[in-house]
């Protein structure tokens, strides 16, 4: 048999995912499974996305632009303007969702052995994207203490190197719910300048942020807009991830030539899913209002409720719909084994994903799980009562504090 | 400015979309322009698959499973029973595309500077995800004279280095309409065996096999079952190539571990796709024999066309629906470039594929063209009478022959 690649195999298991078949086998136990794990949100999808679909009148189902569907850029446009991020039509390339669209932005910029700097907790799968690249990432962590603000900027710089061609950021951020203020996107933009680098702004959850505090685009910082290169999706923010429909957005005519070779070659994204991410673009603000309103509700519920039980703590995120808890658990990943393969109370129990799989400096996450808030008030209510019996029960739980 | 990645640069422009450009200005123009430069068939989609995506009645549109739903990959499975390829369920990965598929093929298989043998002209977007994979390609023309024949295996033999890790073929052939025989199935089988090397092979046509010769896959050759990767789409037998969905299809549960990593970064196949490809797998065979006819009378009509235009030569395709064609001209790049922007008959140009880039071997292809018959005989008539006027007033035609 011939051999397998190194780099799949040096690819990593999915921290999301990899659970999947012990909730499966608690399933078929009978156990009923409260997904806190993946960020795929219970809310409906827009109604005129699905009356988009269901009133499809065309008789074959075509490739479509490589770029994406011309009416569609021109709504992102519309919509990406709002916020004041002052992109053309031309600036949009339409992609299989965010997850394409950070995949071409590594392929189109990076080479093997070029560097990016990614303050963590990340989201797992850029590591898993600069694979594909043969790119390396080298993470800064961020500290729950500290609410996992951006770590001082000379942390990064102490990191750059010849190889250094970028910086990846996720505003606001998946897992840590957190949202950079207007000095910390104002010290990468610096850092940015100084050092020439790529800004990968991986924006997909601009719609939730909760505390009031602005959401600062990459896009609106200024002198960088050659070097910025926008993530987005609308996956999230219509609940739609099926659809696959992402964008990659960039100022940079170089990079969008090389992106659009990628694009080429793969022909077309999901025609369908342009279709309905389009029709979610007319929807009106109640839609998302609707969603924001839920999702401040279940922020507030899930995090006092964590806060509660002894030895958990999590700070409070500013934005998306997860957080990063601290459990008083001596392996997180042992523990979020153990709800699913040993545990129950009253028959149900609980999903979260491990918050090692979201660090790549070592022994980072190890009494950290994320918790994606993607479920009604009434199920985080009994996932909290499940929690709070789980470290009852679970045999290394360590409580460290004295009150 | 950051540079862009050496990798992106030397991604090559798509031989297919490089020329739109050009189309686009002549319709501008007012010229009607017809499409002969893409495999986009003009059939209708399945009336089944519409009215599954019609009757969608889902509230949300979720992430689908990485390696797709089940039912639709247990109708494949089935499917490819009808051929005599046994496959499992668990065997089958649904992917973006059979261009997602190549891409991950490659991706689990080759590392950087590995590299694979493939018979040319080839599918150009080959040569891109070789790039994207940091593969090299190493190319062995089949020759126009030869009826574009496998090469004599010794060619590839000679080819095979420390490096050699596989072999590509598609089958039946895209551009050339190629299709393999018994022996020389044989004789890529015990080449696979002798080297253990990987054997991808893309079958995405085979339901357009027109000259009674039996359909080989690299599934019916005995010995090689770990070996053989398998790359397979629903755009061009169902004309739903806006869907985007495929397959990957390999026996070794290695390959299929490091290909599963790939899709749970990317999270999900599209799901609507999945529905339009799950209903289209249901079709009555009158589908299926309906679009058959069609090719089979277009392939007659535009190959007899073709052999009595003055300097013109197209071997019989068997299989596909493209065909490659000599021409008594310079340069065929040129030719296409001057088709759309200098010329017309009546208001009306062709829009045709050059050859060579579906070679990497330089120098061939200078004088072929790649013809799609994806247009209705009404429309193949009157291309055909463009073409042959167009070589009448092309400064570069050159007739070689003596009758
Ligand atoms: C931060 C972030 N970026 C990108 C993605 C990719 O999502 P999609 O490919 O569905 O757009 C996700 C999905 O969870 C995400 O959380
Ligand atoms: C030989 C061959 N393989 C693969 C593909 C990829 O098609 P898709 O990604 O639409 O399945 C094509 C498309 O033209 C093709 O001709």
């Amino acid at each position: 048999m011939p051999t397998t690649s190194i780099r799949g195999n040096k690819m990593p298991d999915s921290p999301i995912r990899k659970l999947v078949p012990l909730a499966n086998q608690a399933k078929q136990r009978g156990i009923h499974v409260y997904h806190l794990n993946i960020g795929q949100p219970d809310l409906p999808t827009p109604q005129r996305a699905l009356d988009a679909i269901r009133s499809i009148d065309r008789k074959i189902l075509e490739y479509s632009p490589s770029e994406g569907i011309l009416s569609l850029r021109q709504k992102l446009a519309a919509y990406y303007h709002k916020f004041k991020i002052n992109v053309d039509v031309e600036d949009i390339i339409v992609t299989a969702g965010g997850s394409e669209a950070v995949t071409f932005a590594f392929m189109s910029c990076l080479d093997p052995g070029d560097e990016i700097i990614v303050p963590e907790p990340a989201y797992a799968n850029y590591e898993a994207f600069a694979i594909v690249a043969g790119a390396v990432i080298k993470s800064i962590p961020s500290k729950i203490e500290e609410g996992f603000a951006l770590p001082p900027i000379e942390e990064f710089e102490k990191l750059i190197s010849p190889k250094t061609k970028g910086i990846m950021i996720c505003n606001p951020n998946n897992p840590t719910g957190y949202l950079y203020t207007q000095s910390e996107m104002n010290a990468i933009r610096d850092l940015v300048k100084k050092y020439d680098l790529y800004l990968f702004s991986d924006e997909v959850y601009r719609e939730f942020c909760y505390t009031g505090a602005p959401y600062i685009s990459a896009f609106h910082l200024e002198g960088i807009e050659q070097n910025v290169i926008l993530i987005d999706s609308v996956s999230k923010r219509y609940s739609e991830c099926g659809i696959r429909i992402g964008a990659l957005i960039s100022k940079n005519a170089e990079v969008r030539r090389n992106v659009m070779k990628f694009c080429q070659a793969r022909l077309s994204p999901p025609l369908i899913g342009q279709i309905a991410a389009e029709a979610s673009l007319e929807e009106t603000d109640n839609y998302l209002m609707a969603s924001y309103n839920e999702y401040v509700e279940r922020r507030k519920f899930l995090i006092d409720g964590l806060n509660r039980i002894d030895g958990v703590y999590s700070p409070i995120p500013m934005g998306a719909f997860y957080t990063v808890a601290q459990l008083p658990v001596d392996d997180s990943d042992k523990f979020c084994a153990w709800l699913l393969e040993e545990f129950n109370y009253e028959g149900e129990t609980i999903f979260m994903a491990p918050a090692t799989g979201f660090y790549t400096t070592p022994g980072y996450g190890t009494n950290e799980v994320r918790i994606a808030y993607v479920l009604k008030k009434k199920d985080l209510a009994k996932a909290l009562i499940i929690l709070e019996k789980a470290l009852e029960a679970y045999p290394g739980t360590v409580y460290k504090h004295n009150h």
